[in-house]
C-alpha cells in the first residue's frame, strides 16, 4: 500500500477540535443545534463557538472570530449567511485551519453569480491546501467519537457498520428514525452538498479503507469527480464491501430539480449510468426505502450463498404473495429435503402436506405456536436445500411477547448455521416496536412486507453473484 | 333496476342471528375468538355457540347441535375439523338455515379427495338453495352491525368506505393494524376462500350496489366465476366506484402455491389478465402495501382532476427524489403561477427563487415554520396550475405537535378547494403516531415515502382518466 498514512478526509471525521462559525444561543434557530448536539453527545474535543455578539454559548466560551481562538483549529464548520461566507473563508486561510465544512447554501445551486463566489472560495482554500466539504452540506457524523453536525436536535447516535455518503441533508430529519425506529447503526456519514472540493470519489476512497465501515451507502445527484475513476473505485471496493447507490435526478424534471438544489449537472443519461453502475458491482436502490433497507440487509445479514428461500406465512394467501415477490426478485423457492418435509409434517394439519411456502396459520390451528416455530427453525437450519428464510409475524408478534426472550434463542439455531433470516411484519404498535427492537438488536432485520424482504435478499444475492464472478474472472488484483 | 330487493349475500352481512359450530371456552384455541369477538364487539343479533361438550360459552347458552337451537337460524359459521364438516352441512340442510360460512380448511386445496367432499357439500346445499362462503374462509365482517368473524382477538372495528374481497385470511392478522395504525375504516369484508359457491362475481355485484361501500378492494388468486362477466362487472362498477385489485399467483411458483392454498387454478396468463384488468378500468396494485395504500387513497382523497403536482420537501435532495417518483408515476411537476411564485418568495431564502419542488428546509432557516407552511398551503390552494400537493414532514412533525391543532385548520384551506393533499413522513414514534392519527382522522393520508405518495396519486389519476374516457366514449349505459 502506497497510501499516505492519513487521508485528507480524516480531519473531517477525527478532528481534535471544532470551531462553529455562526453559533447561537437562540434555541429557535437551526444553528443552535450545531453546538448543542456536539455538547450533548459529548464530543470529546474542544468546541469553539464563534459569534461576535456572545461571550458564552451553552457554557462554552464564545469567540468573536476564528482568529481570536488561542489554539490551532482543526475543523471549521461555518453556517453564516451566504454573503458572509467569503469572509469566513478568508479567516480560515489566515488561521490556517485544516478543514472547512460549509453548511451555508446560496452558491453554485443558485446560478452563475453563486458559482463565481464558490469558485473563488475554492481557489483561496486550495492555494493553502485547505480541504473543504460543501457548500450546502450538513456534515459530518462519526459515531466513534460522538461527532455530529446537524440542524435540529440529535438526541443519540448509534454505532454500526454502515457509512453513508449523501449529496443532501435529507438524512438529517430522519436521523432519529434511523437510530431509534429503523434500528440501524452508522459508522460515518458525509453530506457533500455542492461538492466544490471534496467529492464522492474522495469520500468513497476514504470509506473503502476505513476499518469501521462494513457497508457503504451512497446517494448521488451528480458525479462531480472523475466518472471512470468512480466506477473503478466501486468495482475495487465491492470486492471487500458492498456499495449501495441511490441516484436521483433520473427523470428530466428530477434532473432539473437537482441542478437547482446542488448545482449538479449530470452528464450521462440515467440509462447509461445504470449500466455503468451495474458493471461496477454496485447495488442500485430504486427508492429511499430500498436504500435504507439494503443498507440494513448488508449490515445485518451474513453472506447469502445461494438464492433458495424458505417462506413461512401466517396465511396461505400471504404465502402466495411472498412467493410471487421472491420469484420476481430472482430468488428460487427452495425444494425442501425429505427430512424437512418429515419434520414439518409433525406440525402440519392432519390433512396437510408441508410445502414451501409453509402455512404457519393453519399449523397453529392444530399445534402450539412455539412448537411450530421451533420445528420450522430447526428443520430449515439443517436443510441443505435452503439458503435463506423469510417468516411473517403479525398479531402473533404480540402474543409472542410473553415468551419473547426465548424467540431470539430459537433464532440462534439459524445463526449458528450462518443462514440469513428475516421477518416481515407490518404492525408497529408499542408492543410490536419492542419486539422489532429485540429482533433487530439480534441482527434479524424486520421489514414491513414480504416485498421489501424479498428485495433485500435479492440485493444480497446479486452482490454474492457479482463477488463470485469478480473473483473468478479477475482473481485478486493489485490496485 | 330489476334486482330483487334482497341480494343473497345480504344474509352473510346482515343476519339476524349466528350459530357458531365448533365454539369453545378454551382461550388457547383459535375458535375461542369466533364467539368472543361477536360478544365483545356487541353484535346485536342472537349468538348460538354449538358444542356438544359445553352448556355455556362466554355467558351464552351452548347447544349440542344446530338442530337443538329453538329458533330459525340465519347464518351458520362452522369451524370444526374437515372430517366433521360434512356432518355439519347435513345439519344445516335439516335445519334449513339461510347461509353457511365454512371456516375449516382441508378441501379442494388438498387435492382430489378434498375436492370430492367439497363438491358433495356444495351439491347438498345447492339442492336446498342454501348459499355458502368458503371453505377455508374467515368471513364476514360488517362494521355497521359489529359483525366480525376472525381468529385472534379483534378489539375494535372502524367504519369507513372501503369494502374488501379476499381469497385468504391474510387480512386477519393485520386487522388491528388496518384500524389502529393505518387508520383505515372498513364497511364490509368477505374472505371467499375456496369459492365453492359464492365467488368474486357475486360479491362484487353485491358491493357495487351497497350504498355504504365507496371503494372496492379485491384480492384474487383465481377467477372462480365467469371471467368475462367479472371484467364487465368491474367496467360497470368503476363508473361509480373505484375497484382496486391485487392478483397473486402471478409467477409460476406463486401460482403453484395458490393452487395448494385455495385449490385455485388460473386459466389465463398473468399478462393476459393484466390487460383485461386494465381495460376494465380496475386499478391494479403490485403488492400488499400498494393495495392498502390505494384503498386508503380512494377513500380519503377527493377526486383528482389533473396530474399537476406541487411538491414540498424538507431538503433539496428529498425534493429531487420525490420529483423523480412523480414523473415515473405519470404525474407532472406543476408550473406554479406567477402569483404563487410571488407569494412563496416572501418565505424563501434571500438568494432563492421559489421552485417546484419547494425546499421547506432552506426556507425554515430564514422564516418561521408556521409562516412558511401557511403561505405554501394558501398559495397552492389558489393556484389554478396545481391539481394536488405532496408535502414532507419528519422531525418537524414532532415540533409541530405544539401547534398541531392549528395544522388541520391550515389544511382546511386546501380541502375547501377540493385539492387532494398528502404528507409523507417515515417516522412513527409515539408523538408522530399521534400526529399521523390526527391527520388521517382529517382524511389526509400519510405515507412513509414520496414513492408511496406518488403511486397513490398516480392510481387516483389513472382512475380519473379512465372514468372520463368511459363517459366520453360510451355515455351512461343501461346494464
Amino acid at each position: 500500500m502506497e497510501k499516505a498514512k492519513q487521508h485528507f478526509l480524516d480531519i473531517f471525521f477525527n478532528p481534535n477540535n471544532i470551531a462553529v462559525v455562526g453559533a447561537t444561543k437562540n434555541p429557535q434557530k437551526m444553528n443552535f443545534h450545531l453546538v448543542r448536539n456536539l455538547v450533548n453527545l459529548k464530543f470529546p474535543g474542544r468546541i469553539y463557538p464563534v459569534n461576535p455578539n456572545a461571550d458564552e454559548i451553552l457554557g462554552l466560551k464564545a469567540y468573536p472570530s476564528l482568529e481570536s481562538i488561542e489554539d490551532d483549529v482543526d475543523l471549521v464548520v461555518t453556517a453564516v449567511p451566504a454573503v458572509a461566507t467569503m469572509g469566513v473563508i478568508e479567516d480560515c486561510v489566515r488561521k490556517a485551519v485544516k478543514g472547512v465544512v460549509i453548511v451555508s447554501g446560496g452558491f453554485s445551486e443558485i446560478g452563475w453569480e453563486g458559482r463565481g463566489v464558490q469558485d473563488e472560495m475554492h481557489r483561496l482554500l486550495r492555494e493553502r491546501g485547505i480541504r473543504a466539504v460543501g457548500p450546502n452540506s450538513l456534515s459530518p457524523i462519526n459515531t466513534s467519537n460522538n461527532l455530529a453536525i446537524g440542524f435540529g436536535p440529535i438526541e443519540r447516535l448509534k454505532r454500526g457498520g454502515v457509512s453513508f455518503i449523501f449529496q443532501s441533508g435529507l438524512y438529517n430529519p430522519r436521523l432519529d428514525w434511523i437510530f431509534s425506529e429503523f434500528n440501524l447503526g452508522i459508522s460515518k456519514l458525509a453530506d457533500l452538498g455542492n461538492k466544490m472540493d471534496i467529492n464522492e470519489v474522495d469520500t468513497l476512497e476514504y470509506l473503502a479503507e476505513d476499518p469501521d465501515t462494513k457497508v457503504i451507502a451512497m446517494h448521488l445527484e451528480s458525479v462531480a469527480g472523475d466518472g471512470k475513476r468512480l466506477m473503478q473505485l466501486i468495482e475495487d471496493t465491492t470486492r471487500e464491501k458492498p456499495v449501495v447507490v441511490i441516484k436521483s435526478g433520473r427523470t428530466p424534471a428530477g434532473a432539473e430539480a437537482a441542478s437547482s438544489h446542488t448545482g449538479a449537472m449530470m452528464g450521462a443519461s440515467d440509462a447509461v449510468f445504470d449500466v455503468m453502475l451495474r458493471q461496477s458491482g454496485a447495488i442500485r436502490a430504486q427508492g429511499l426505502e430500498e436504500f435504507f433497507d439494503f443498507a440494513k440487509a448488508f449490515d445485518f445479514f451474513p453472506p447469502l450463498r445461494g438464492n433458495r428461500i424458505a417462506v413461512a406465512a401466517l396465511s396461505g394467501g400471504e404465502g402466495v404473495i411472498a412467493t410471487d415477490w421472491c420469484c420476481r426478485e430472482g430468488l428460487s423457492i427452495a425444494k425442501m429435503s425429505p427430512e424437512t418435509v418429515d419434520k414439518l409434517q409433525a406440525v402440519s394439519p392432519p390433512w396437510g402436506i408441508p410445502s414451501n411456502p409453509f402455512d404457519l396459520g393453519v399449523s397453529m390451528q392444530f399445534h402450539p405456536m412455539d412448537e411450530v416455530l421451533k420445528v420450522f427453525f430447526e428443520s430449515m437450519a439443517d436443510d441443505p436445500n435452503v439458503d435463506c428464510i423469510a417468516l411473517q409475524l403479525e398479531m402473533i408478534g404480540t402474543l409472542l411477547l410473553a415468551g419473547i426472550d426465548e424467540f431470539p434463542s430459537l433464532l440462534s439455531i439459524l445463526r449458528e448455521k450462518g443462514k440469513p433470516f428475516t421477518i416481515w411484519m407490518v404492525g408497529r404498535n408499542p408492543q410490536e416496536r419492542e419486539l422489532v427492537e429485540k429482533l433487530e438488536s439480534n441482527h434479524i432485520p424486520v421489514y414491513t412486507s414480504s416485498e421489501r424482504a424479498a428485495k433485500a435478499f435479492s440485493a444480497l444475492y446479486r452482490y454474492n453473484i457479482m463477488q463470485r464472478g469478480a473473483s473468478k474472472s479477475k482473481g485478486k488484483q493489485m490496485r
